[in-house]
């Protein structure tokens, strides 16, 4: 895939949208059970009886979503060098079967790297929506990207 | 299943081993190709050319790793109610196709609710290490658990 981002495309104050997937029941079943087989994840008559009254996507799938609509949004068309962590990371609202989400990210931050002059890092906020238009998720992450004009003084 | 462990369980300071994984490269790439198809995750000779000199786990199959040793090590034997976030996800080392992870986790914070008299939250951080002993991943959430003796002034 040709790249067409490189650090310097990831100016802060910047937003976009980037995304949209609908979630379905087998796809949060199968993740859940691997993943977190907690009742209210993969049992429909506890997940019932639970505070969330009906089954729920693991908030691990929303996250691992919200990756690919990133990769698919962006981020493979990247120079993207992987990322170092995250923070705030948020599940506000449930995500229900056949819930459709879709995803925005604003940049926060932007920053050469002090240790490697082909690297620069980016703080970005993720933010993650239902059909209802209620924020389900939202997290912030440093991504680093390869720069185009790699910096003498990083 | 029965449940052993309620919010009053876990005491801050308390730490334990929790369990251990060893990640197979097919199920990394199972992973990498639905959620996060980078190069350096799904195409070994990518992978090769880049910062990491071979193929690594997204940080997301760690976390999803890490949940499951949760789930098996106390959460699907405790009164788990969800959690409503994480901080300070920090991914230190790349884990590699046949790495051991193995999990500790430390009760940093422990408060009743302040909106449900029979709901308690509790504040963890979990450390994974390699078979070299090295940290790859470390985390804190928090996890909401019922109260074996819900509080009246919560």
């Amino acid at each position: 895939m040709t790249i067409k981002y490189y650090w310097e495309d990831f100016r802060p104050g910047d937003t976009a949208e980037i995304g949209s997937k609908t979630v379905t029941r087998e796809e949060m079943l199968a993740f859940s059970r691997e993943f977190d087989p907690q009742p209210f994840h993969v049992d429909e008559a506890a997940a019932a009886q639970s505070l969330y009254g009906g089954l729920i996507a693991s908030g691990w799938h929303t996250c691992a979503i919200a990756m690919r609509i990133m990769c698919d949004g962006y981020l493979l068309e990247s120079a993207s060098m992987g990322s170092p962590g995250l923070d705030n990371v948020r599940w506000y609202k449930p995500v229900r079967p056949g819930d459709t989400l879709r995803m925005t990210r604003t940049v926060v931050e932007s920053r050469p790297s002090s240790s490697r002059p082909e690297m620069g890092l980016v703080k970005v906020l993720w933010e993650v929506y239902n059909q209802h238009g209620e924020k389900a998720m939202s997290m912030e992450g440093m991504q680093m990207f390869r720069r185009r004009d790699p910096g003498a003084t990083a």
